[in-house]
């Protein structure tokens, strides 16, 4: 299908949506006739990506094409040129560099940049390595062997109706990126996929142990060509219009920098703990996180559980929200009746899927089902005020109409369009709160109120920097660093808001308002004001001493004065500092601190997750 | 078998268990052998509900047909009718209807109360839907056509040793039951159940797309009768002796108007916020919330992950206690080698189960399964303080004689009887912790001291009111509405102290004592304990620099007197309030606030959770 | 294998690790043929302990045999015997036991101390049991018709390449152990073990009801002598170096003991809350918490759930952990088509296994699987600091080359040493801020700081004692025996740093920085940090209006004498206590106090928790 057409459905989709907006019941005035002939025609667009011959499959986007400064009509062997080359040109230690030193582990999260192969000089034939580890790591040999790679003809002798028959076409294409990049002999077919063409070179016959490599992204993308230009498109199609994160971010497809590009994350002296915020932060440096190696098993990386070792958690607990919601209990319940050999696009029909996974609505967009994650991505990771501002610009507009495409699948349009406006709704009356409180926070931080803010605050390693209730709390917490109100304003504004929208995301009514979200918020902001109330109470008192201590005379004078430190402060407070919680209504200024974490974040450009 | 007997068995079972009680070991002097006359005797009930010919099920409690003013001999359309008319009047906006005005998402939650078609004026045929919504939304159609509605012919060909055989008897009683209504031409046959007959009418050959509901609970009654009974008993069969709940309560068949009628639900601004309240408290409301549309899987539904969405969290984690219980662990090791298509009542036998589930417990009574699950609650969702004083009570007495009977399914009667005394004496140390803790609360919240309490402390949103610690504290923050000692007295009698009672009814070591229950509960009363000294000492210090203030004469008095409110809280306080915490002992009077918290929750009338 | 054989081999791969250390990438310096080579050698090992005819099978370690004073050649008999003499000498209600009385539920947690049979005084052959039970508790009986216990013939009759025909040696063996024993008349084989056998006596063809005993380990070990020897043996295998731990522990065969000789455990009044400790700790007692009564099947023992009833939670998640990981959303998506009729040793060949489990790791021990778990135990259950100071000493070198090993079945072995020391070194940092933390807290206390530390923290119950951040904080709180430093010092050093530490044993990223591990570590530190300056200052605050009081005059004196004892304490703190955090560096001394928690932990001997 013509790209011109899939833009006119789209434009087409965010007319009829714009008219539907948040009316009260039985007002709503829509057209459901225009719209269901919407629906109709978009998934008329399921059949997908057909790699069309002797042009790149429509599967790749056109901004991508157009970033490379490539045709439709490329070759494979110039697309994979492209890619790879743009790849490890943006695979660096980034501009923190001098502040850390990789430790041995990281050889094996950044192969590109620190991978050294043992050393030991020994000349082996392909035939060698399996056999000789065998003895050596039987389990990796034995699952290879449980492998496609070392199945191919299984795979072309599978009957056409059989569910994974489509894998044939895939080794057809496989074929095609070899030939075409000269490293498979026009008219040959690939025998099978061993560890010599991965690790030594594809189609290598022998070679020396020492020249060993751990395969990155390149190295599956040469086989893999498709998947690699679909997974490297994130850095294409997402162009933030407000600026709320720098391009391509967040997406898998950049994530080891924005993990080295994060301050705390370069600041941290104990490389073993900042190491397990790399260990998920490697979708950019290799393909195994999902595809585990060394069965590369499809099944499993179709199922929910592939995304939960790096989307669980305090801020990021997709996983959990998923498997609580009716969703994931109806995965749980009958998902052991589906046909996971299905691919994702035969799921419902050939598969009997009759629920949705992570990977059923996340990798599919206007019907095709791609390794561009986020071309729907709206909030992103975080709910930042400047997205709850701007939800109305078309770029959200669109992303909206193509959520209610992929809920259409199981929901009425009217009810996913009611159920994401609603949405929208619970995230800005969440990131109001965090507003609000953030500048409780702010206002206790500028008048040097927080416990030990003057006196026992230590300047944080390079390159972190001090700001009230920074990601770095999460962190770090020598002498008062990280006080009570710091480390709560952390948890809230990067943790429990997070998990607020997540659990709206991914509908688990407990995850946004009672057991996560809502009451977690509440919590932050009591906490907040009542430290907000006693720090200036607190404050008042050391005064009210103070001043008692200056009647007293010159001998008590002497004897308190130095141990009164922390009243100075008082200095910096004018007039009446109390209370100041209690009068924040007289700030005004909207949102001028606002933007503050999200500008910190998105100067970090923090974070590979796939939102929502 | 006529009720008679099953009241004399249960009688007899009375008796041999208050001969029990909770001796030391050894001196039981229970005769063994007449409790195991009497459980060989409950057993045999368990052939269970046989629908007598022309009369109403015996799975229909007599409570409910006395509520009903029907006999037994009443046809289905009469107890349809009676069932429906009761159903539609007590199903409202409820008493705060002023405060909170619906969303557009509310007309899927309660469609009786707000459903409205969508505006698409168009005539369609019984043969259209199906055709048409395939490819709209496919999902809902392919579910359909798994479900045993597409398939009646498929269930009635089965063969009589099937497990699923039993189906072809409910087929013959949902028959039988739209014959007596005139929905169904006598001697006919169902032929399939499709989209017309449920958000049509029943039978419907065509309709209009706009004159479409979505159904209620009574749209399933009319076919499902008798699940349809079983589940409303339940309003009729929970009355609480000493009045701990209203009638009825909690039970999933008033769960919908226990959320309407709590002041804090209406209170909320939110509504996005309420509306993940309203997300579970939705069995009242529609049924499939466990029989997820549009499969209708039993399947599905005999599986505890179908209780998950809703019985999970901070406060009713029957599901988390249950998967990491013996019990729960079983199912997951040997779930799989289980015949889930077995009934509830052929589990143990013909399905094969050597484990149970939380439908296999809780569905179950005197040996028979029925859809009301509140026949056994004893400590209902919340352990109050007048529930453990009156666990002497018969009614409470036999409901225990019952759960000994389930229990003695697999385990031993004196196993069981052991296990539960235990529970209960356990849950009653929970409850002396929170009762204990409660009198500090109060009596800083009547001293005034919580902090910002006579300065910051603004009133709630209408219908909701200020008390110390209230359920509000989990969702209202503004200023110091809420303090830590009243956050976390709220975690403490809400959250901490019913995970801490079904972690024990759950048999889930870590749930009542380490990971969660005692020690959470520990937690807080340390953290209140702490704040009772601290705000004490607080008052105290102020008080005596006031009195300094007061001695260094009249300039001082004037440069102070603006910033001095929060000291003026210790007028009330009388002469010496400090360490109040630790001289309640002579506060004497009991419990007399013990029932604060319940009784505020009884008037909220609060929870559709099944207990126990 | 010889003994000396397989001790060559481990004092060749001690060598060769101690070369490996924790170089630069690049500087290896490592002979990697050598370290090939080894373990090469190391896997013909995996052949695993052959029952040598007339000899103690290898599989029970030489200390064993040395412990219990027998040669290699002992008799089946005289092994049990010598097995479960010792087994029911040390098993006992402990040095504490005049502080407790079981409740009725202990006769079940701990039979062979407390069990009474039922008072039913009935003669039955052997046949009555199941039949006159399965109307009673057909759940039971049904469970065991479904065990091999029930169907040795079937077992039998098994083809050789079937994956269970491992079973027809243990059938021959145990009767091997029965005739050897005089259990089993020569040369007769076993029909069945029904339930006379286990609850009567071996081969009991009739009884009296009220002779009914509860099975503890020597029943089941009197037939399964082997795995009884090998689990017993935990007791001899784990003598730590420099007293870490009192010999054996941790370990499942001493976890009852552990439980009862806890001061904590015995202190508590509230019995039903100490019972939820001693459900998990009760290896040492019976065999069912992991063959679950009454089917004993070892698919359900091999899967990991097996595990998570004990194995979750706040300080021993290793569940969690490992469910989190790679490792476990491989069983998760993968585990449904490997066979887990396969043992152990079979799982990765004829299993088809493709991922690791519990049991896959924590049971094998230089190539065999035994029931022994902790023979690679090195970090234990805490990661105490003189474990931390030991790691280069050969007995926990020789475990980590151990480890190595294990992990060398799916990875490298230089990935594997690469790893383990990135885990050894992160252990160390979370104990060093545990050990930084601990300063500041004993500091606060020795002080007499703390809230109401010197007006009202009553004495806890014996044999319980005080001391700052103690186990008891999870446990207790009348009063101000537990402020908020106590518990947020406890929670820290008895469940975070144990977390941590496991969260990078499992591989689970987020459980070892990020939702748990280092976070939480760091918030503890900072709000400990932020309680050290508060509560300082608020001293330093009391003692200013103390001295102004003075000033004031005679009268003023008079009228606050009564309450002032809280300033008292500032007596003892000497010139300046202010900003004791601040100055931590000079007061030198190493780690005087590190070892507090520790020596506490060890003279509890506490937990039966399998580590690492």
């Amino acid at each position: 299908m013509a790209p011109w057409r899939r833009t006119r459905l789209v434009l087409a989709a965010r007319r009829q949506m714009t008219m539907m907006g948040r009316g009260p019941i039985c007002q709503e005035g829509i057209m459901w006739s225009r719209l269901l002939s919407f629906v109709v025609l978009a998934f008329c667009l399921m059949a997908a990506h057909l790699p069309a011959s002797a042009t790149i499959w429509d599967s790749v986007p056109d901004e991508q094409l157009k970033a490379l400064e490539l045709s439709r009509d490329a070759t494979p062997k110039e697309l994979f040129d492209s890619l790879s080359k743009r790849y490890r040109a943006e695979l660096t230690k980034g501009k923190h560099a001098k502040f850390w030193e990789p430790i041995p582990m990281d050889m094996y999260l950044a192969p590109t940049l620190f991978y050294k192969a043992p050393d030991l000089d020994m000349q082996v034939t392909r035939e060698q390595c399996a056999s000789c580890h065998e003895s050596v790591t039987h389990g990796w040999v034995a699952s290879w062997e449980k492998s496609v790679h070392a199945n191919l003809d299984k795979i072309r002798a599978l009957p056409a109706d059989d569910v994974r028959a489509y894998k044939k076409d895939i080794i057809t294409e496989v074929e095609a990126n070899l030939h075409s990049q000269g490293l498979l002999e026009q008219g040959a077919q690939l025998k099978d996929v061993g560890c010599a063409d991965c690790h030594l070179g594809i189609g290598a016959k022998a070679g020396n142990h020492k020249d060993l490599h751990l395969p990155d992204r390149t190295v599956c993308g040469s086989c893999h060509l498709r998947q690699f230009a679909e997974a490297e498109s994130e850095r294409d199609t997402l162009t933030w219009p407000q600026k709320q994160w720098d391009k391509g971010h967040p997406s898998h497809t950049v994530d080891y920098m924005a993990n080295v590009e994060t301050a705390t994350w370069a600041a941290l002296q104990q490389r073993e703990v900042a190491a397990s915020c790399t260990m998920c932060h490697t979708n950019q440096t290799k393909c195994d996180n999902c595809h585990t190696r060394h069965e590369f098993s499809t099944v499993e990386a179709r199922k929910p559980e592939a995304c939960a070792t790096c989307h669980n958690g305090v801020d990021h607990n997709e996983f959990e929200q998923f498997m609580l919601s009716k969703h994931g209990t109806k995965y749980q319940t009958r998902g052991d009746s589906w046909d996971w050999n299905a691919r994702l696009a035969d799921q419902n029909t050939k598969g009997g899927f009759t629920g949705p996974t992570c990977q059923g609505c996340h990798f599919e967009f206007n019907g095709q089902f791609t390794h561009n994650t986020v071309r729907k991505v709206r909030w992103g990771f975080l709910p930042f005020q400047n997205i709850a501002d701007n939800l109305d610009d078309p770029w959200f507009q669109d992303r909206k109409t193509a959520w209610i495409g992929t809920c259409s699948q199981c929901h009425s349009p009217r009810f996913a369009e009611t159920y994401l406006t609603m949405m929208d709704n619970g995230i800005k009356e969440g990131t109001k709160l965090v507003e609000e409180t953030r500048k409780v926070v702010q206002k206790l931080y500028d008048d040097k109120l927080l416990v030990g803010q003057k006196t026992n605050r230590p300047a944080l390693p390079a390159p972190e920097q001090d700001e009230p209730g920074g990601f770095f709390s999460l962190f770090f917490a020598q002498k008062n660093q990280t006080t009570l109100v710091d480390r709560t304003f952390a948890e809230m504004w990067e943790q429990h808001v997070a998990r607020y929208m997540k659990g709206l995301e991914h509908v688990n009514p407990g995850g946004w308002t009672y057991s996560h979200g809502w009451s977690d918020l509440i919590k932050d902001q009591a906490i907040i004001n009542e430290q907000d109330t006693l720090l200036r109470e607190k404050a008042q008192l050391e005064q009210r001493v103070q001043k008692l201590e200056g009647k007293a005379g010159a001998s008590a004078k002497l004897s308190s004065l130095d141990n009164r430190k922390p009243q100075n402060l008082l200095v910096s407070l004018g007039a009446d500092p109390l209370y100041a919680g209690g009068t924040l209504a007289f700030l005004g200024g909207g949102l001028l601190l606002g933007g503050l974490a999200g500008r910190r974040r998105n100067r970090r450009g923090d974070t590979g997750d796939t939102p929502q």
